[in-house]
């Protein structure tokens, strides 16, 4: 058995850096020599690699997207109460929107960024909204059964509520210049649930 | 006394214009000649009145958002129970951001769109979240005293909360297709905030 020539790079370092690169500057102000750069990598093994810009730019959305499903998932469900991890979670979400020059969420940004017309991406920022909430559901359904939450609004909808209010987080923590509008939002919705 | 050569067009309807076309397409993506075709005046007349794209840009960002002030702040103190017409604004918004095709808020999306190093655009977008915040403290303290609402939270608080799954709700009906998510954003948001 033959085997080709031998990468010179590892797949997934050069994606996370692709990805941090379109996340900092959104795709239209990324240029291909600056992934290059970042990526360390040439212009021939990103295209035989990745494709063109654009499809490196869906791969990158798609890495961001498993990787924090992913790390969602561990961290709501590992150990402890699914509510109280849900609780730490949504704090440290505020807590990183609040840091200066903090960047929004990358998928939620590149909402706003691209129009719905770009169908292939628009789908992409759709299904990782959709995980998110099954993820916040499911951690939701536990508090309700263990009695950490009432059961007044069905987890389905605690749901799709935490998702926005956590995209208005992310995305209104790019121009504030304090955490005061943050903390107050998230610790209201907290509380809010708590009192459910 | 002399006049000068009378306008050929009515600037506060080509601004409007103006901010329709950047509404939709971004600042990025809409060309001079979209600008003029839809404003309905020459590149003279354009940059004599309203500078360059970039300073035409920020004055249709203003424009959008005294109007949307001022149109937020007659509907929920013109007459009857400022809440109630606080929960019919925030029912409204969600209906309007449901809609396919929608663009979002005019500023949420340029929340995204531009790096907070721009600022200019920054300070434009913070001082519009901090107008809305205002309006909805002013009502939500109005709610409190007549009852409609509980004291659990600071009328502060529960409008940062507000702005953010506000924001959030028209940044996510950028991309979903059925209007379930958005729905139960706001429906739980507010039996939250009956139930505060």
């Amino acid at each position: 058995m033959t085997r080709g020539p031998q990468k010179q790079f590892d797949t997934e370092v050069a994606l996370t850096k692709a990805m941090e690169v379109f996340w900092a500057h959104g795709y239209e102000a990324t240029s291909l020599s600056e992934l290059m750069k970042n990526m360390r990598i040439g212009k021939k093994s990103l295209y035989d690699t990745f494709g063109n810009k654009k499809s490196l730019f869906i791969k990158a959305l798609e890495h961001y997207s498993q990787t924090t499903v992913s790390q969602m998932r561990d961290r709501l469900f590992s150990e402890g109460s699914a509510w109280e991890n849900l609780k730490q979670l949504i704090l440290e979400w505020q807590e990183t929107h609040s840091q200066p020059g903090s960047c929004g969420c990358m998928l939620g940004t590149n909402i706003a960024d691209f129009t719905t017309e770009h169908e292939e991406i628009a789908k992409l920022l759709r299904s990782y909204l959709q995980k998110v909430e099954d993820l916040f559901c499911t951690a939701l359904t536990q508090a309700r059964e263990s009695g950490e939450i009432g059961s007044s609004v069905e987890p389905r909808d605690l749901a799709r509520f935490l998702v926005c209010t956590t995209q208005g987080v992310a995305l209104v923590g790019r121009v504030m210049k304090d955490e005061l509008t943050l903390k107050g939002a998230i610790s209201t919705a907290l509380k809010l649930l708590d009192n459910s």
